[in-house]
């Protein structure tokens, strides 16, 4: 055998592609690899838009970014109260749906938000029936906007008009505030893209006994610490995305003395519908997350994301500090479990506005404490570790309040960088449900929906041309 | 340097003490060590009785045990009704207190054991003040006797009379049925070893109203799975002993509408009672947890503990298969976390029947779920699973019922056979709440008790006098 000009004790470094790596670990030598991959996949345009934002710019940035995860992880929100939309949603119209995920004109929506629009219109009594709502929402009769224009946030397919009853949530230091609408619950329901009488009929129940039953809870209670809540939640298995049980559990036994002294109309409805509804803190996380997002995005200058949502049609990201919408259309769900006899040739696209989680330390960045989150990402709390650590690789921050006791009881990541979303190639990976595509059946099944890159990329070109014009 | 008359690849197998594979790993070179101990410590009375269980005894006793376990696993005990305990108690005198842990004569009893007792003894209106109560007590113008005796678990310092209410668990497959009072909540109350007005008070609400409204809830509801739902708060982080709030909460809202329905006099006071104690499901556990044990004592000639019970004086264990107590001295609880100004001196001994959750899969078995046990046993998840990987030592079985997410799913030890233990040298540890040894000022703090060793060593000997006899 010939002798090497190498000493008989090599050891490798190697940069870059793994299979290096891998032929001299299979010589029995130690190799050390360097996971380096070329910056936003060789994307010359994206690199000159790093350089600006790690270069002279890199410390303004850092600065803004900075205060918006203190205000994302310092903020108070408080659920004050529950009352009719129209009542206190600023801007909206007295004859005007809100829906999910960035605007789009009535024509081009989903089936699946159509029909919950159209649900929507029939329980404000603008219409006797779907088909003259649909009628009156192709004419325009009827107005329709995004919901998060109006500071309002809303789950899967939801619409509401203004009879329906918004959970209004304060985060009194910042001087903002959220509304979500009152959860519909699992079902018959119009937020699965539903446009039964039962639906309607769910719609009317939430306008006229579970809406006020919680106004006169929080009368009664007080002013709820939600996201103090969230935190138990998390502790107890919940990501508070896809599962959201323990901290609805929590929230019913706190109110239980409250719930009781209901009045005879109110007590029994309200429970029942309580009882029934597992997804009950969903919208109150959601409004929560809105209005610590409405104070984030004041913040000038800054490359973390403020807003993500989905229409099933179009999915849109705006950064802290921007008016914009980056807009793309909206991705299939994948790694998904289906219901019996469904799959994706029978699953509508990605939608709702309950990404404003992902943006806020929950759903996603949470999976590595929830058990039942697992099962939807291979079985093994190893997998749901996985997703937070995807988020940890393009987030800025990590929570103080939310903590994960399978993963040492870490900090959740939190907020979300999309200098590092584009230098990396990893988009937030958002746990949801599935609806039927076209058939108005409602939920078809649950997974995981990855965000497109194309927004996050043209968003952050958005910010080096305002950062270049600043320097 | 000397040529060694061993090859220059030496690896080395140790067995027992680890310091001579410390010392071989010192230099180098590859060492297996086996943590071989001295069985039993060296007790040669105590490995002849091993010899017998192990050797020709070993598959009858290896039978007895898969069938106590199947018995624990595989049990379904369910909450059917909640009445006084005079009214179907078996062996409740009418003038009768039952208390926690082995029998004991009055004037042995601990500090505040006794006081627990006096307070049942004016709740039951047999004495107008406690002064008067420990005159009855002490003369036994009013008896005392175990709850183990009446197929009944207490825990900590409990003490009831005929008028409290118990929950009713029916394991209906091995047709046993077991008892436990309506748990009295946290803060100035009797179990916790306090005599005071407010504790008297609590006794009789219990007794008046929500005794009452709980056996309403059920006959409306319908009966309770109680370890589907045990099961469920497992996998949110309860061990179901030291913490019951997922279980409780899940509780709360599943009986939501049936509280709702709870006439007015009830509705109130028990919605406040509820909102008030994360403890709730402690007590419904035992119930539950002693229906199953009452069926595997009746498998002759097993090594499996079915019994194990603290007053605070003694601690004792009983043999499934046999009616014999073996009882020695109650040890302190140790490893513990005190409230401001307290500390072992002003701690009573280990009290309670709630060890019955340890040989039934709860307790310390799924501490290596809970985040919530992890702060009393070292801080992380590691070491509440070193706890479970404790149990795991000294256990027959495992549950397929109660599984641990955080340790990969798996199931939690269960059947504590006392061969195991006996050889060795681990006994079961109990996590559980420490009372105030005389002042009678309540809990002072929360920690683990380890099971003393002598008492499972009387029992092994038993055992194997009886196989030897059968041989």
């Amino acid at each position: 055998m010939a002798r090497s000009a190498l000493t008989d004790d090599v050891e490798v470094v190697n940069v870059g592609l793994p299979m290096f790596a891998d032929a001299v670990r299979a010589q029995g030598r130690p190799v050390r690899h360097v996971d380096w991959r070329i910056p936003a996949d060789g994307d010359l345009d994206a690199v000159r838009a790093l350089t600006v934002l790690h270069g002279d710019s890199a410390a303004a940035v850092d600065e803004a970014n900075a205060e918006v995860v203190r205000r994302l992880d310092q903020g108070v929100p408080t659920l004050v109260g529950v009352v009719p939309a129209g009542t206190v949603v600023p801007g909206l119209h007295e004859r005007m749906i809100l829906h999910s995920g960035p605007p789009l004109p009535y024509a081009e929506h989903c089936d699946p938000l159509r029909r919950s629009m159209r649900a929507a219109v029939v329980a404000e009594d603008w219409a006797p029936d779907v088909e003259e709502a649909e009628r009156l929402l192709a004419a325009d009769d009827v107005l329709i906007d995004a919901a998060n224009h109006h500071d309002t946030v809303v789950p899967m397919a939801t619409a509401i008009g203004p009879s329906q009853p918004v959970l209004v949530v304060e985060n009194r230091e910042g001087g903002t505030r959220a509304f979500s609408p009152v959860n519909q619950g699992p079902g018959d329901v119009a937020w699965f893209g539903r446009d039964t009488g039962a639906a309607i009929a769910r719609l009317r129940l939430l306008a006229e006994t579970v809406g006020p039953a919680i106004g006169r809870i929080l009368d009664s209670a007080g002013g709820l610490d939600v996201l103090a809540l969230a935190a138990q939640g998390i502790a107890m298995g919940d990501d508070l995305h896809m599962r959201t049980q323990s901290a609805t559990n929590l929230l019913a036994r706190t109110w239980l003395p409250h719930i009781a002294a209901l009045p005879d109309d109110q007590r029994v409805p309200f429970a029942e519908y309580l009882a029934g509804n597992h997804l009950f803190f969903l919208n109150v996380a959601m409004a929560a997350a809105k209005s610590l997002q409405l104070w984030a995005e004041q913040v000038p200058g800054s490359s973390i994301v403020t807003t993500m949502s989905r229409n099933g049609t179009t999915f849109g990201i705006k950064l802290a500090g921007s008016p914009e919408w980056f807009i793309t259309e909206a991705p299939p769900v994948g790694e998904a479990l289906y219901y019996s006899g469904h799959g994706p040739e029978t699953s509508a696209r990605d939608i709702g506005d309950s990404a404003v989680l992902e943006l806020t330390g929950m759903g996603g960045p949470a999976a590595g404490g929830s058990p039942a989150v697992a099962a939807f990402l291979g079985g093994t709390m190893a997998d749901a570790a996985a997703a937070t650590e995807g988020f940890a690789a393009i987030t800025a921050g990590t929570s103080t309040r939310f903590t994960l006791p399978p993963m040492g009881f870490r900090g959740t990541p939190l907020g979300v960088d999309v200098r590092k979303v584009v230098e990396l190639g990893i988009t937030p990976k958002v746990t949801t449900g599935i609806l039927h595509v076209d058939a108005g059946t409602g939920q078809v099944g649950a997974g995981v929906a990855t965000a497109p890159l194309a927004c996050f990329t043209a968003a952050l070109h958005d910010l080096a041309g305002r950062q270049a014009r600043t320097l």
